[in-house]
């Protein structure tokens, strides 16, 4: 009902900065997602406050990387102002996700390949960015692959002569730790379960949060999420799946899932992350919230 | 952990405009706040995810406010960017009291005096916009006073040429509303009910968002809520605040008050606009998330 007499001008839209934020915290806000922090679920340590913390804390690197800069440097101000919440890491691996997608939609073209492209365009400043961040936040990584150990990411910046000695780009970082983490995975992959997850957010019906809810039960049963993997192990990661298989199917109630999976510790978080790279997209395609 | 050696720079701290998002994100992640939307409680129209869209909308009017901008122009521009989502009118009150604060806090001194005389400086211009601000929601408001009918603000931007010819400024119009609104009594009295729970939210213990929900009780309990009068009447409002009260001494569950203000249509929404201007003045004090 806006009039367009009397001065009175079009409301601003969100901008894509907007809309990474808005995608953080429509993510946590969907219920239940079982096993992480959600609209009605908390871990002690761990709060739904924290989230929203994050993802205001998150913006000052959103726009580094909307305006053109390093997307290293940007997730790397990204992960350090998210971190300035009292739970710790809430959202290192969305942020990764979200990086060079905010970036490829700031730029006009927000597509799997352009956002692939910025991935790849990626250099070994960016990969010493890439270091630093794990100094503001505890991530839980698995040991590194053999041969690797000077660039365990839990050495944080220390590990960055290795990374300049070897001449690793961001990219290259990416690729070695795509078999073991989902994130990484998208990196190198043209973004393709993001956006996957995003068309099904448009075609879904009802309030958004609910719409995300179901879309991480299809991510989740669709591929063993890799931080259960890394926290776990495989078979845990891939039972896990097939436990959300049966919630979608009503074999069992997502909610009773989600208890079960507080329980026993897991929490599938990289889907969770991909939940959230999926409504940055949808948002940006024009779901309605 | 933060390193300082290795290139690693400090975290981005929030900037005033991200406190007074972060603000309006921790009011509605408070329960039970009983007759409000929150964590816990949606409307059918109105819901959670409704004041998350709304508070990231509302950023570019709030960097208006901080940017020293016209007041009126920078809430005009908020309640704007707020309307964006399905929900209609999620924060427009907090809007309202939160523009001045902006502004108060963005110049270095945020007082209830210094927000006052902000305030008391506003202009005909800022009463047009305010005016404006009505074309982009809809707001619950009572009949005008005897004499006032041309400055209905149901009359949206309609209303300007009578504001332009009684010269009345944005505070002159909050002063003849400050005895049926809240909201307007902030800004003709140095926000001191604002100040006052800002200082309840720094002394409390436990996670954020739950002291939000005590200090939105204590606030009703201290005084009737003048949306509910507006809505339904002043007797409705004073019971509303006695049955606070009861909650607060152990006399009944919050929770329960919470089902029974949703049974019976009761929502003191200006009591959690003035929760979301206490939850900004502490962040911007310091209170920890």
């Amino acid at each position: 009902m806006t009039s367009t007499g009397s001065g009175v001008e079009p409301p601003p839209g969100r901008t894509v900065v907007d809309d990474a934020q808005l995608a953080l915290l429509l993510e946590v806000a969907g219920t239940p997602k079982p096993g992480n922090v959600d609209r009605a679920h908390d871990y002690d340590d761990l709060r739904f406050e924290h989230f929203l913390a994050g993802g205001i804390g998150a913006r000052r690197g959103l726009e580094l990387a909307a305006d053109g800069k390093r997307l290293g440097r940007a997730f790397e101000r990204a992960v350090a102002g998210m971190s300035q919440q009292r739970g710790g890491n809430s959202q290192f691996g969305a942020l990764l996700v979200l990086t060079p997608l905010v970036r490829a939609a700031a730029e006009g073209e927000l597509s799997g390949e352009r956002a692939g492209e910025f991935a790849e365009a990626t250099t070994v400043a960016d990969a010493a960015d890439f270091f630093r961040a794990f100094e503001h936040v505890d991530v839980a990584v698995d040991d590194p692959p053999e041969g690797m150990d000077a660039l365990d990411v839990r050495r944080g910046a220390e590990a960055i002569p290795a990374v300049e000695e070897r001449e690793l780009t961001l990219y290259d970082v990416m690729e070695r730790s795509a078999e073991v983490d989902g994130i990484a995975r998208e990196w190198t992959g043209e973004f393709e379960r993001s956006f996957d997850a995003a068309e099904r957010l448009l075609e879904l019906d009802g309030p958004v949060p609910d719409r995300a809810a179901r879309v991480f039960l299809e991510l989740l049963a669709e591929e063993p999420d890799t931080f259960v993997a890394t926290k776990h192990d495989r078979e845990t990661a891939e039972r896990a799946s097939e436990r959300a298989a049966a919630a979608l199917a009503g074999d069992t109630v997502p909610a009773a899932l989600a208890d079960e999976f507080v329980a026993e510790g897991i929490n599938p978080g990289t889907t969770a992350d991909l939940t959230a790279a999926a409504l940055f997209v949808a948002l940006e395609r024009g779901l309605d919230v």
